[in-house]
Protein backbone atom coordinates (compact mmCIF):
# COMPACT_ATOMS: atom_id res chain seq x y z
CA UNK A 1 0.00 0.00 0.00
CA UNK A 2 1.38 3.81 -0.81
CA UNK A 3 2.52 5.70 2.26
CA UNK A 4 0.05 8.22 1.73
CA UNK A 5 -2.73 6.30 2.07
CA UNK A 6 -1.68 4.83 4.91
CA UNK A 7 -1.53 8.02 6.67
CA UNK A 8 -4.46 9.08 5.17
CA UNK A 9 -6.32 6.72 7.70
CA UNK A 10 -5.00 8.43 10.09
CA UNK A 11 -6.75 11.81 12.06
CA UNK A 12 -5.45 13.85 14.82
CA UNK A 13 -8.53 14.98 17.12
CA UNK A 14 -8.12 18.52 19.52
CA UNK A 15 -10.44 18.25 22.34
CA UNK A 16 -11.51 22.05 22.97
CA UNK A 17 -8.12 23.91 22.61
CA UNK A 18 -8.54 27.22 23.36
CA UNK A 19 -5.40 28.66 22.14
CA UNK A 20 -6.12 29.12 17.65
CA UNK A 21 -2.09 29.40 17.29
CA UNK A 22 -2.31 26.31 18.80
CA UNK A 23 -4.44 25.21 16.37
CA UNK A 24 -2.31 26.25 13.40
CA UNK A 25 0.86 24.93 14.67
CA UNK A 26 -0.77 21.31 15.04
CA UNK A 27 -1.80 21.70 11.40
CA UNK A 28 1.80 22.34 10.38
CA UNK A 29 3.35 19.95 12.71
CA UNK A 30 1.23 16.85 11.16
CA UNK A 31 1.15 17.89 7.74
CA UNK A 32 5.16 18.20 8.20
CA UNK A 33 4.81 14.13 9.07
CA UNK A 34 3.01 13.72 5.97
CA UNK A 35 -0.71 13.56 7.46
CA UNK A 36 -3.55 15.60 6.15
CA UNK A 37 -6.53 14.38 8.63
CA UNK A 38 -7.42 17.45 11.47
CA UNK A 39 -10.93 17.39 13.58
CA UNK A 40 -11.36 20.30 16.08
CA UNK A 41 -13.61 19.32 19.05
CA UNK A 42 -15.60 22.17 20.29
CA UNK A 43 -12.53 24.67 19.51
CA UNK A 44 -12.99 27.80 21.42
CA UNK A 45 -12.00 30.53 18.81
CA UNK A 46 -11.77 28.97 15.12
CA UNK A 47 -11.71 30.21 12.59
CA UNK A 48 -9.21 32.51 13.91
CA UNK A 49 -6.37 34.45 11.64
CA UNK A 50 -3.93 33.67 14.15
CA UNK A 51 -4.55 29.62 13.16
CA UNK A 52 -3.97 30.81 9.68
CA UNK A 53 -1.18 32.21 9.79
CA UNK A 54 0.90 29.64 12.64
CA UNK A 55 -0.18 26.98 9.94
CA UNK A 56 2.12 28.20 7.15
CA UNK A 57 1.72 26.52 4.12
CA UNK A 58 -0.58 24.10 5.83
CA UNK A 59 -3.63 26.03 5.73
CA UNK A 60 -5.40 23.54 3.40
CA UNK A 61 -5.41 21.28 6.44
CA UNK A 62 -7.20 23.98 8.30
CA UNK A 63 -9.91 24.67 5.39
CA UNK A 64 -10.72 21.39 5.59
CA UNK A 65 -10.88 20.66 9.31
CA UNK A 66 -13.84 18.83 10.53
CA UNK A 67 -15.34 19.99 13.95
CA UNK A 68 -17.05 18.49 16.24
CA UNK A 69 -19.68 19.21 19.36
CA UNK A 70 -18.21 16.43 20.81
CA UNK A 71 -15.53 13.84 21.16
CA UNK A 72 -18.08 10.72 20.62
CA UNK A 73 -19.07 12.28 17.72
CA UNK A 74 -15.86 12.67 16.21
CA UNK A 75 -14.85 8.59 16.82
CA UNK A 76 -18.12 7.07 14.94
CA UNK A 77 -16.43 5.73 12.21
CA UNK A 78 -13.23 5.32 14.06
CA UNK A 79 -11.57 1.65 14.35
CA UNK A 80 -8.69 2.44 16.64
CA UNK A 81 -8.42 4.90 18.88
CA UNK A 82 -5.32 6.79 21.28
CA UNK A 83 -5.90 9.09 23.34
CA UNK A 84 -2.64 11.08 24.96
CA UNK A 85 -2.45 11.43 28.17
CA UNK A 86 -0.37 12.16 31.33
CA UNK A 87 -1.53 9.29 33.12
CA UNK A 88 -0.08 5.98 33.81
CA UNK A 89 -2.43 3.64 32.41
CA UNK A 90 -0.91 3.62 28.77
CA UNK A 91 1.01 1.37 26.44
CA UNK A 92 4.64 1.22 26.69
CA UNK A 93 6.34 3.95 24.40
CA UNK A 94 8.05 2.58 21.60
CA UNK A 95 11.46 1.71 22.12
CA UNK A 96 14.33 0.12 19.65
CA UNK A 97 13.92 -2.75 21.34
CA UNK A 98 10.37 -2.83 21.90
CA UNK A 99 7.06 -1.27 20.20
CA UNK A 100 3.63 -2.82 21.12
CA UNK A 101 2.53 0.02 18.71
CA UNK A 102 4.47 -1.19 15.79
CA UNK A 103 2.05 -4.52 16.16
CA UNK A 104 -1.31 -2.50 16.99
CA UNK A 105 -0.60 -0.25 14.26
CA UNK A 106 0.38 -2.71 11.63
CA UNK A 107 -2.81 -5.31 12.50
CA UNK A 108 -5.07 -2.07 11.96
CA UNK A 109 -3.47 -0.76 8.82
CA UNK A 110 -3.58 -3.78 7.04
CA UNK A 111 -7.67 -3.47 7.30
CA UNK A 112 -9.87 -1.25 4.90
CA UNK A 113 -11.66 0.48 6.73
CA UNK A 114 -9.20 1.64 9.13
CA UNK A 115 -9.54 5.15 10.52
CA UNK A 116 -7.30 5.42 13.09
CA UNK A 117 -7.72 8.26 15.91
CA UNK A 118 -4.88 9.84 17.96
CA UNK A 119 -7.07 12.47 20.50
CA UNK A 120 -5.32 15.08 22.50
CA UNK A 121 -6.53 16.95 25.56
CA UNK A 122 -7.63 20.68 26.53
CA UNK A 123 -4.47 22.60 26.71
CA UNK A 124 -4.76 23.56 30.87
CA UNK A 125 -6.84 19.83 31.79
CA UNK A 126 -5.91 17.48 29.18
CA UNK A 127 -8.96 14.79 28.54
CA UNK A 128 -11.31 13.76 31.03
CA UNK A 129 -11.83 10.64 32.22
CA UNK A 130 -15.03 9.83 30.54
CA UNK A 131 -12.90 10.80 27.38
CA UNK A 132 -10.16 8.84 28.20
CA UNK A 133 -12.22 5.67 28.50
CA UNK A 134 -13.94 5.95 24.91
CA UNK A 135 -10.17 5.59 23.58
CA UNK A 136 -8.72 1.93 23.27
CA UNK A 137 -5.00 2.82 24.24
CA UNK A 138 -2.89 5.28 25.78
CA UNK A 139 -0.25 7.61 25.08
CA UNK A 140 1.95 8.68 27.36
CA UNK A 141 4.76 11.11 25.66
CA UNK A 142 8.33 10.31 27.58
CA UNK A 143 9.07 14.06 29.30
CA UNK A 144 11.49 14.88 31.94
CA UNK A 145 9.61 13.65 35.16
CA UNK A 146 9.54 17.13 36.69
CA UNK A 147 8.63 18.90 33.66
CA UNK A 148 6.02 17.00 31.95
CA UNK A 149 3.94 19.91 30.77
CA UNK A 150 4.67 19.95 26.72
CA UNK A 151 2.54 22.94 24.56
CA UNK A 152 -0.50 20.97 22.80
CA UNK A 153 0.73 21.43 19.35
CA UNK A 154 4.15 20.39 20.73
CA UNK A 155 2.91 17.30 21.56
CA UNK A 156 0.85 16.48 18.21
CA UNK A 157 4.47 16.97 16.91
CA UNK A 158 6.24 13.95 18.33
CA UNK A 159 2.88 11.98 18.02
CA UNK A 160 2.72 12.60 14.57
CA UNK A 161 6.65 12.27 13.94
CA UNK A 162 6.39 8.95 16.15
CA UNK A 163 3.70 7.42 13.65
CA UNK A 164 5.42 8.30 10.78
CA UNK A 165 8.38 7.19 12.28
CA UNK A 166 6.41 3.43 12.71
CA UNK A 167 4.25 3.67 9.19
CA UNK A 168 8.09 4.37 7.16
CA UNK A 169 9.24 1.10 9.44
CA UNK A 170 6.08 -0.90 8.43
CA UNK A 171 6.25 0.70 5.01
CA UNK A 172 9.72 -0.33 4.70
CA UNK A 173 12.26 -1.80 1.70
CA UNK A 174 15.65 -1.72 2.28
CA UNK A 175 16.90 0.42 -0.66
CA UNK A 176 20.93 -0.73 -1.17
CA UNK A 177 23.45 2.03 -2.17
CA UNK A 178 26.43 1.50 -4.61
CA UNK A 179 29.24 3.50 -2.86
CA UNK A 180 30.50 1.94 -0.09
CA UNK A 181 33.84 0.62 -0.45
CA UNK A 182 34.29 -3.21 -0.22
CA UNK A 183 36.87 -4.72 2.41
CA UNK A 184 39.49 -5.37 -0.16
CA UNK A 185 39.19 -1.31 -1.28
CA UNK A 186 39.78 -0.34 2.13
CA UNK A 187 43.15 -2.89 2.54
CA UNK A 188 44.61 -1.15 -0.60
CA UNK A 189 44.01 2.46 1.20
CA UNK A 190 45.96 1.13 4.20
CA UNK A 191 48.47 -0.53 2.59
CA UNK A 192 48.84 2.79 0.16
CA UNK A 193 49.43 4.60 3.36
CA UNK A 194 51.84 1.96 5.14
CA UNK A 195 53.99 2.40 1.90
CA UNK A 196 54.22 6.11 1.90
CA UNK A 197 54.68 6.21 5.39
CA UNK A 198 57.55 3.62 4.98
CA UNK A 199 59.11 5.91 2.32
CA UNK A 200 58.70 9.13 4.29
CA UNK A 201 60.30 7.18 6.97
CA UNK A 202 57.90 7.85 9.57
CA UNK A 203 58.16 4.94 11.01
CA UNK A 204 61.55 5.67 12.31
CA UNK A 205 60.20 8.14 14.81
CA UNK A 206 57.73 6.49 16.31
CA UNK A 207 56.60 2.92 17.53
CA UNK A 208 55.61 1.50 13.98
CA UNK A 209 53.28 -1.17 14.96
CA UNK A 210 51.24 1.16 17.37
CA UNK A 211 51.05 3.82 13.92
CA UNK A 212 50.25 1.00 11.83
CA UNK A 213 47.81 -0.30 13.51
CA UNK A 214 46.14 2.65 14.35
CA UNK A 215 45.95 4.03 11.09
CA UNK A 216 44.31 0.40 9.69
CA UNK A 217 41.49 0.91 12.62
CA UNK A 218 41.10 4.90 11.60
CA UNK A 219 40.54 3.66 7.93
CA UNK A 220 38.17 0.78 9.17
CA UNK A 221 36.17 3.64 11.03
CA UNK A 222 35.96 5.78 8.55
CA UNK A 223 34.21 3.64 5.86
CA UNK A 224 35.12 6.13 2.99
CA UNK A 225 33.49 6.26 -0.23
CA UNK A 226 34.22 6.32 -3.88
CA UNK A 227 35.07 9.63 -3.50
CA UNK A 228 36.67 10.02 -0.99
CA UNK A 229 39.10 6.81 -1.24
CA UNK A 230 40.29 8.59 -4.61
CA UNK A 231 40.65 11.55 -2.81
CA UNK A 232 43.00 9.90 -0.52
CA UNK A 233 44.79 7.33 -2.91
CA UNK A 234 45.40 10.54 -5.16
CA UNK A 235 47.04 12.57 -2.30
CA UNK A 236 49.01 9.74 -1.51
CA UNK A 237 49.85 8.72 -4.87
CA UNK A 238 51.09 12.99 -5.42
CA UNK A 239 53.16 12.62 -2.45
CA UNK A 240 55.18 9.13 -4.40
CA UNK A 241 55.34 11.19 -7.76
CA UNK A 242 57.19 14.34 -6.38
CA UNK A 243 59.45 12.14 -3.97
CA UNK A 244 60.63 9.60 -6.67
CA UNK A 245 61.12 12.32 -8.95
CA UNK A 246 63.22 14.47 -6.17
CA UNK A 247 65.45 11.06 -5.11
CA UNK B 1 26.78 8.49 34.93
CA UNK B 2 23.19 9.74 35.98
CA UNK B 3 20.71 10.52 33.43
CA UNK B 4 20.85 14.49 34.15
CA UNK B 5 24.95 14.41 34.14
CA UNK B 6 24.53 13.08 30.81
CA UNK B 7 21.95 15.30 29.73
CA UNK B 8 23.65 18.61 30.95
CA UNK B 9 26.30 17.76 28.09
CA UNK B 10 23.99 18.62 25.38
CA UNK B 11 23.64 22.48 23.94
CA UNK B 12 20.85 23.85 22.37
CA UNK B 13 22.26 26.42 19.91
CA UNK B 14 19.40 28.35 17.74
CA UNK B 15 21.23 31.23 14.91
CA UNK B 16 19.79 34.49 15.11
CA UNK B 17 15.86 33.32 15.61
CA UNK B 18 13.60 36.24 14.28
CA UNK B 19 10.72 35.52 16.52
CA UNK B 20 10.63 35.86 20.04
CA UNK B 21 7.77 33.21 20.63
CA UNK B 22 9.90 30.40 19.02
CA UNK B 23 13.09 31.12 21.77
CA UNK B 24 10.32 30.64 24.52
CA UNK B 25 8.85 27.54 23.19
CA UNK B 26 12.03 26.00 22.28
CA UNK B 27 13.40 26.44 25.95
CA UNK B 28 10.10 24.68 26.85
CA UNK B 29 10.57 21.94 24.38
CA UNK B 30 13.93 20.72 25.64
CA UNK B 31 13.40 21.60 29.39
CA UNK B 32 10.27 18.98 28.68
CA UNK B 33 13.02 16.71 27.56
CA UNK B 34 15.63 17.13 30.42
CA UNK B 35 17.43 19.47 28.58
CA UNK B 36 18.87 23.25 29.98
CA UNK B 37 21.21 24.44 27.89
CA UNK B 38 19.74 26.98 25.64
CA UNK B 39 22.32 29.44 23.63
CA UNK B 40 21.46 32.26 21.19
CA UNK B 41 23.38 33.95 18.40
CA UNK B 42 22.53 37.44 17.45
CA UNK B 43 18.94 36.77 18.30
CA UNK B 44 16.63 39.33 16.45
CA UNK B 45 14.70 40.38 19.48
CA UNK B 46 15.77 39.19 22.87
CA UNK B 47 14.41 39.25 25.75
CA UNK B 48 10.87 39.89 24.43
CA UNK B 49 7.52 38.90 26.76
CA UNK B 50 6.35 36.89 24.05
CA UNK B 51 9.87 34.64 24.97
CA UNK B 52 9.02 34.30 28.76
CA UNK B 53 5.35 33.68 28.12
CA UNK B 54 5.52 30.87 25.35
CA UNK B 55 8.36 29.30 27.52
CA UNK B 56 5.63 28.56 30.42
CA UNK B 57 7.49 26.73 33.40
CA UNK B 58 10.98 26.95 31.39
CA UNK B 59 11.80 30.66 32.41
CA UNK B 60 14.85 29.54 33.99
CA UNK B 61 15.99 28.26 30.92
CA UNK B 62 15.63 31.74 29.41
CA UNK B 63 17.14 33.40 32.70
CA UNK B 64 20.35 31.29 31.79
CA UNK B 65 20.32 31.41 28.10
CA UNK B 66 24.28 32.37 26.61
CA UNK B 67 24.53 34.93 23.83
CA UNK B 68 27.14 34.89 21.35
CA UNK B 69 27.40 37.43 18.06
CA UNK B 70 28.46 34.46 15.71
CA UNK B 71 27.99 30.93 15.83
CA UNK B 72 31.86 30.13 16.00
CA UNK B 73 32.26 31.92 19.24
CA UNK B 74 29.39 29.65 20.85
CA UNK B 75 31.02 26.70 19.57
CA UNK B 76 34.84 27.35 21.08
CA UNK B 77 34.18 24.12 23.36
CA UNK B 78 32.28 22.44 21.43
CA UNK B 79 33.63 18.53 20.89
CA UNK B 80 30.49 17.22 18.71
CA UNK B 81 28.71 19.34 16.43
CA UNK B 82 24.96 18.49 14.81
CA UNK B 83 23.99 20.92 12.27
CA UNK B 84 19.70 20.40 11.34
CA UNK B 85 19.21 20.99 7.91
CA UNK B 86 17.16 19.94 4.71
CA UNK B 87 20.01 18.87 3.10
CA UNK B 88 20.88 16.00 1.75
CA UNK B 89 24.43 14.57 2.93
CA UNK B 90 23.36 13.70 6.29
CA UNK B 91 23.79 11.04 8.35
CA UNK B 92 21.45 8.38 8.63
CA UNK B 93 18.26 9.09 10.78
CA UNK B 94 18.27 6.89 13.46
CA UNK B 95 15.53 4.14 12.99
CA UNK B 96 14.70 0.39 14.85
CA UNK B 97 16.90 -1.58 13.02
CA UNK B 98 20.20 0.88 12.49
CA UNK B 99 21.00 4.36 14.28
CA UNK B 100 24.81 5.28 13.63
CA UNK B 101 23.77 8.55 16.09
CA UNK B 102 23.59 5.89 18.78
CA UNK B 103 27.25 5.39 17.90
CA UNK B 104 28.48 8.81 18.16
CA UNK B 105 26.53 10.06 21.09
CA UNK B 106 27.51 7.17 23.12
CA UNK B 107 31.13 7.61 22.10
CA UNK B 108 31.07 11.46 22.24
CA UNK B 109 28.98 11.23 25.60
CA UNK B 110 32.00 8.71 27.56
CA UNK B 111 34.17 11.31 27.50
CA UNK B 112 34.77 13.65 30.27
CA UNK B 113 34.82 16.80 28.45
CA UNK B 114 32.32 16.42 26.11
CA UNK B 115 30.19 19.10 24.87
CA UNK B 116 27.63 18.11 22.00
CA UNK B 117 26.24 20.78 20.42
CA UNK B 118 22.42 20.86 17.97
CA UNK B 119 22.39 24.30 16.30
CA UNK B 120 19.41 24.97 14.59
CA UNK B 121 18.79 27.57 11.78
CA UNK B 122 17.11 31.00 11.34
CA UNK B 123 13.35 30.34 10.40
CA UNK B 124 13.33 31.10 6.98
CA UNK B 125 16.65 30.62 5.33
CA UNK B 126 18.09 28.01 7.84
CA UNK B 127 22.16 28.03 8.44
CA UNK B 128 24.36 29.23 5.82
CA UNK B 129 26.86 26.71 3.85
CA UNK B 130 30.09 28.40 5.84
CA UNK B 131 27.85 27.80 9.09
CA UNK B 132 27.32 24.10 8.18
CA UNK B 133 30.58 23.17 7.52
CA UNK B 134 31.49 24.06 11.10
CA UNK B 135 29.82 21.26 11.60
CA UNK B 136 30.83 17.44 12.65
CA UNK B 137 27.45 16.24 11.04
CA UNK B 138 23.89 17.00 9.99
CA UNK B 139 21.09 16.14 10.61
CA UNK B 140 17.84 15.99 8.43
CA UNK B 141 14.52 15.90 10.38
CA UNK B 142 12.45 13.20 8.06
CA UNK B 143 9.40 15.09 7.63
CA UNK B 144 7.17 14.80 4.35
CA UNK B 145 8.65 15.58 0.92
CA UNK B 146 6.11 17.80 -0.05
CA UNK B 147 5.91 19.86 3.12
CA UNK B 148 9.38 19.62 4.80
CA UNK B 149 9.41 23.21 6.13
CA UNK B 150 9.20 22.48 10.52
CA UNK B 151 8.30 25.28 12.89
CA UNK B 152 11.58 26.30 14.89
CA UNK B 153 10.56 25.35 18.17
CA UNK B 154 8.89 22.02 16.43
CA UNK B 155 12.05 20.99 14.89
CA UNK B 156 14.04 21.64 18.62
CA UNK B 157 10.91 19.58 20.18
CA UNK B 158 11.51 16.26 17.25
CA UNK B 159 15.09 16.50 17.99
CA UNK B 160 15.77 16.86 22.08
CA UNK B 161 12.99 14.16 21.85
CA UNK B 162 14.74 12.18 19.50
CA UNK B 163 18.10 12.49 21.75
CA UNK B 164 16.73 12.33 25.13
CA UNK B 165 15.35 8.72 23.23
CA UNK B 166 19.02 8.00 22.41
CA UNK B 167 20.13 8.91 25.94
CA UNK B 168 17.75 6.87 28.13
CA UNK B 169 18.53 4.12 25.44
CA UNK B 170 22.58 3.76 26.22
CA UNK B 171 23.89 2.45 28.82
CA UNK B 172 26.37 4.57 30.28
CA UNK B 173 28.74 2.25 32.51
CA UNK B 174 31.66 2.33 30.00
CA UNK B 175 34.49 4.42 31.47
CA UNK B 176 35.02 7.72 30.96
CA UNK B 177 38.13 8.84 28.34
CA UNK B 178 39.51 11.84 28.07
CA UNK B 179 40.78 12.07 24.86
CA UNK B 180 38.06 14.32 22.85
CA UNK B 181 39.32 16.41 19.84
CA UNK B 182 37.84 20.07 20.25
CA UNK B 183 36.29 21.83 17.30
CA UNK B 184 39.72 24.16 17.24
CA UNK B 185 41.97 20.54 16.70
CA UNK B 186 40.01 19.25 14.23
CA UNK B 187 40.07 22.49 12.18
CA UNK B 188 43.69 22.62 12.57
CA UNK B 189 44.25 19.76 11.21
CA UNK B 190 41.82 20.24 8.05
CA UNK B 191 44.33 23.64 7.96
CA UNK B 192 47.43 20.83 7.80
CA UNK B 193 45.46 18.89 4.81
CA UNK B 194 44.90 22.28 3.24
CA UNK B 195 48.73 23.23 3.65
CA UNK B 196 50.07 20.06 2.52
CA UNK B 197 47.96 19.57 -0.75
CA UNK B 198 48.89 23.29 -1.61
CA UNK B 199 52.58 22.13 -1.35
CA UNK B 200 52.02 19.25 -3.40
CA UNK B 201 50.22 20.91 -5.79
CA UNK B 202 47.35 18.42 -5.67
CA UNK B 203 44.61 21.29 -6.10
CA UNK B 204 45.62 21.52 -9.59
CA UNK B 205 44.12 17.92 -10.73
CA UNK B 206 40.88 18.30 -9.39
CA UNK B 207 37.90 20.74 -8.45
CA UNK B 208 39.75 22.43 -5.90
CA UNK B 209 37.14 23.42 -3.75
CA UNK B 210 35.15 19.86 -4.22
CA UNK B 211 38.40 17.88 -2.79
CA UNK B 212 38.58 20.80 0.44
CA UNK B 213 35.35 20.57 1.17
CA UNK B 214 35.65 16.31 0.93
CA UNK B 215 38.52 16.49 3.77
CA UNK B 216 36.64 18.46 6.10
CA UNK B 217 33.93 16.71 5.84
CA UNK B 218 35.98 13.34 5.92
CA UNK B 219 37.57 14.40 9.20
CA UNK B 220 34.21 15.87 10.76
CA UNK B 221 33.09 12.54 10.49
CA UNK B 222 36.03 10.79 11.29
CA UNK B 223 36.62 12.63 14.80
CA UNK B 224 40.16 11.50 15.29
CA UNK B 225 40.60 11.24 19.20
CA UNK B 226 44.51 12.45 20.43
CA UNK B 227 46.71 9.76 19.47
CA UNK B 228 45.46 9.79 16.00
CA UNK B 229 45.56 13.82 15.45
CA UNK B 230 48.97 12.99 16.49
CA UNK B 231 49.40 10.50 13.79
CA UNK B 232 48.41 12.24 11.30
CA UNK B 233 49.86 15.66 11.45
CA UNK B 234 53.00 13.57 11.99
CA UNK B 235 52.80 12.53 9.10
CA UNK B 236 51.90 15.87 7.41
CA UNK B 237 54.83 17.68 9.36
CA UNK B 238 56.96 14.78 7.46
CA UNK B 239 55.94 15.08 3.93
CA UNK B 240 56.40 19.21 4.62
CA UNK B 241 59.80 18.93 6.41
CA UNK B 242 61.03 16.15 3.14
CA UNK B 243 59.47 18.77 0.49
CA UNK B 244 60.86 21.92 2.26
CA UNK B 245 64.69 20.38 2.27
CA UNK B 246 64.45 19.38 -1.26
CA UNK B 247 63.41 22.53 -2.59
Amino acid sequence: MSDSSLKNKIEFILVEPSHPGNIGASARAIKNMGFKNLSLINPKDFPNDESFYRAKGAKDILENVKIYQDLTGSLKDATLIFGTSARTRTIPWPTKTSSELTKILKTALENINTKICFVFGREISGLTNEELQLCDYHLKIPTDESFSSLNLSHAVQIISYVIKMEIDNINSTTELKDETQTFQDNEYLIDHFDKVMKLIDFYDQENPKQVRTRVRRLIKRLQPDNLETGILRGFLSKIEQILNKKN
